[in-house]
């Protein structure tokens, strides 16, 4: 099965990179933009056919490695 | 408008951010877990009410900022 994990910090985290890729939006000339954030996306083939299954290893996945639960939120699709 | 900007290494680049997850994946025991990849996502408020226009800027943006046209590919959602 197909798993997407996406990885963003939580509301209220400073987001560096973001603050950077907006400054320099703006400095390009793309003045509209604002809230830039900046996360991480992990895709990968997980085997097995059950959905609710392959949904919980990915949880787990995230829980112990993808993401840092103290400053990071994640978000799993699987398709 | 909601921007959100997907960027990963194109096909063929080695991925060795997704390498690196996907053997400390196997360490852990997720033996299950291959077509490891790891990507960048990046999302924006645009000014403006007109969808094709908020497309085509952040096209203009991933071309000039926010991807590495060289080993990277990008794919855009508005909403």
């Amino acid at each position: 099965m197909k798993v997407r994990v996406e990885v963003f910090l939580k509301p209220g985290v400073l987001d560096v990179q973001g603050k950077a890729t907006e400054a320099a939006l703006h400095s390009l000339g793309f003045v509209g933009a604002s809230e830039v954030r900046v996360g991480r996306i992990i895709t990968l083939d997980l085997k097995g056919e059950d959905k609710a299954a392959a949904e919980a290893e990915a949880r787990s996945m995230a829980d112990r490695l993808l993401a840092n639960a103290v400053i990071e939120s994640y978000r799993i699709e699987v398709a």
